[in-house]
């Protein structure tokens, strides 16, 4: 019996939806969940095929990004991860892919426009695109720059993490996060049909307005407001 | 033994059939079914994800949007559905769903021209977008205003709901219907290929024409003209 | 036991290998095999959905339409099949879909052009588009002129159907054919994948030339030539 | 007991594995896997559908394409995967398909340019795309001097095959490779993957820039460097 049994089958239940969703190829995507009074969050071992991931091979790693537990090797992004969980103090799940049309939007390093519903159901922005990183960022530590660069993109554009829940990193592809690791996982995929449908939007109309300020409003009080009465989720 | 199982019954399974389909993500979509004698139509519960619903889940609602049966909150766009049974009476079922083509088109705001006869099979009409809605229409009852906003955007056309069984609603997505949910799931599906096929037509010759009004009539005779010839479905 | 059965059996099978592959939604597709001795051939019912489909609910037809066994009334397009069997004496099944990418570039009244191998392995010309039909010819038995349509664009542009074994048919849809009907499902297959890379080709590179003439000329005398060493298929 | 069979399974595994990927519609592509003490290669045999496919069909081929063993005729591409096994001394397979993206790019002419960190994880330069063969060439011996245009290719760019395990030939298709043919076909998937995402990176923006110098370098050393921290595929 081991005490980071509960956030080892969470990250690993997690991992396993990426590819029956259609988010990664091979192993281009992790899932970590976080246990905040432990102080350490379990990640996928770097490079393990999905379909020879056991829980039990998930590795506990702390903020800093030490290894606490297990004997694999943590994933390479695994610093991004730990820069995020150290700064954000209520997300308690972390998910990278390399999905298909998020990842096309991260290389143009463009935010993703806000031009529908669907989109303004999960957040009232456009997606934030991170900028590209610096020369000097890029030759250092460079998976924790990573996750410095987040956070100076949310910093300044005065974005909230807790309402807006997922980034672009230019030339590289989408994070997501949430309280709980399958939050983060829903939030990877709704980011995935956004940003096709933003994409076939411009495809179709070139000039397509974003969405007006009333219906942004309306969405966000009907998550948000005193008078909330919308659903656990979309629908 | 329960009056409305019939109606909660094909609630169900139509609701079932969307992601099936490939029609809906998650829990972005609603299917509902009508009994015109009593009066109510079956939806789906917010919420609830399709691998944990069963038939007796389908909230009974009658057509001002008042509970008449069920423990669980309905859809958010129950209100919508009740305003289309109550002003259009010869239908009997009505999905929503953010399908990816047709919600696309939809964040352009504008129809679907009519392209070829995949089209023409099913309306003789482009697919109508009705236009984004007053500031004041959202700041309202938004989702008994969207019934409105889609009553209104036929009248003003011209447009039959007994011809023409689907509309986008600008920066939404679109809505079905027929006279059986079933029929309102099928034209789900069709409007999603129709929208796809309309975009590819556009990209591979932006100026591609219109249908020309010799084959919309001729398809339209198949279906409806003295000598209707035309199976129940196209093949 | 029944004297239609071998080719009702493959009329069967040709129709239930559409849907697996993702050649037909719903019932929006057609086969049909012939049997040359008897001059008759087995189409699918009109409409009827794929899962309920049987062998022995092919209908037999002769070249001229008329159905000589079968109680369910034939497929709706039974006439253009009736029409090609008539007259191009070679062919022993044809098929009709309504696939999307074959059908998005029939929306566009052009031919698709011949870009790669992919292509030229099946035919050396582009694929052709006969064009829009005339008001006349609508008003008339339509399905009937539609495949007389067909068979006027072979002879306008001097294809043989021996050689190009696929149409599309301007505004509505592809049709291919073959000495069997297993050859005209594989044609149907290799044609929408052929208009997918083209609708591609184009969208990387607008000014994509087309294929130029030795590599045409080579791909043909691979199949064709006194010294052909081209196999059952490409690989 | 056979003295090729530890090849002919891995080339059986491989081939199998293509349809599985999406990469291959029908018969259109092909792996062999080499044993380089004995000098030969084990290859599918030519249109052989892969549902009847078994290891003890896999052709044995010498590098000057001579049939060691083996009733069947070997795939038509077997003299480029015998140039190329001759020249690069380090392969020990190679996957060819006509995968929908890559092959979109091939019918284009133009190398896939570095958009992202998903392409130069596996890459730092643009997939090289050889040019068209000379008609000279073309109506020699086509399939051998396929392999010769990609030699010289990679000759004229001045790009190392144990960097760049993949190319497309201009009108054609692409080719893959590695130490082994698992690794070829895995390079096979991502080059799909990543053919894809610069289409929709050109659609969403023309202009994108390509991947800046220090980033290449950065993901170069990840791999390759002294210091290298990169797992045995991206994650």
């Amino acid at each position: 019996m081991n005490k980071y049994e509960h956030i080892q089958l969470a990250a690993y239940e997690a991992n396993m939806q990426l590819p029956e969703l259609g988010l990664v190829l091979f192993t281009f995507g992790n899932a970590s969940a976080c246990d905040r009074d432990a102080g350490v969050f379990a990640i996928k071992p770097s490079g393990v095929p999905y379909e020879k991931l056991k829980p039990a091979d998930m590795v506990i790693v702390d903020f800093d990004g030490n290894t606490v537990s297990g004997t694999m090797r943590p994933s390479s992004d695994t610093l991004t991860h730990a820069v995020l969980y150290k700064h954000w103090k209520h997300i308690g799940g972390i998910v990278h892919t390399h999905s298909t049309y998020a990842t096309s939007w991260a290389q143009t390093q463009t935010d993703i426009p806000i031009f529908g519903t669907t989109h303004a159901d999960h957040l009232t922005e456009d997606v934030p695109c991170a900028p590209v990183m610096s020369d000097e960022m890029i030759r250092g530590d460079y998976e924790y720059q990573t996750g410095f660069q987040i956070l100076n993109a949310f910093e300044n554009k005065g974005l909230s993490p807790e309402e807006v829940e997922m980034v672009l990193v230019a030339n590289h592809a989408p994070f997501t996060w949430g309280k709980t690791v399958q939050k983060a996982v829903y939030n990877s995929a709704v980011l995935e049909e956004v940003a096709k449908m933003a994409w076939l939007t411009r495809q179709i109309r070139p000039d397509a307005p974003r969405l007006k300020k009333s219906l942004i409003q309306k969405h966000y009080e009907r998550k948000h407001g005193s008078g909330a009465y919308y659903g656990q989720e979309h629908d």
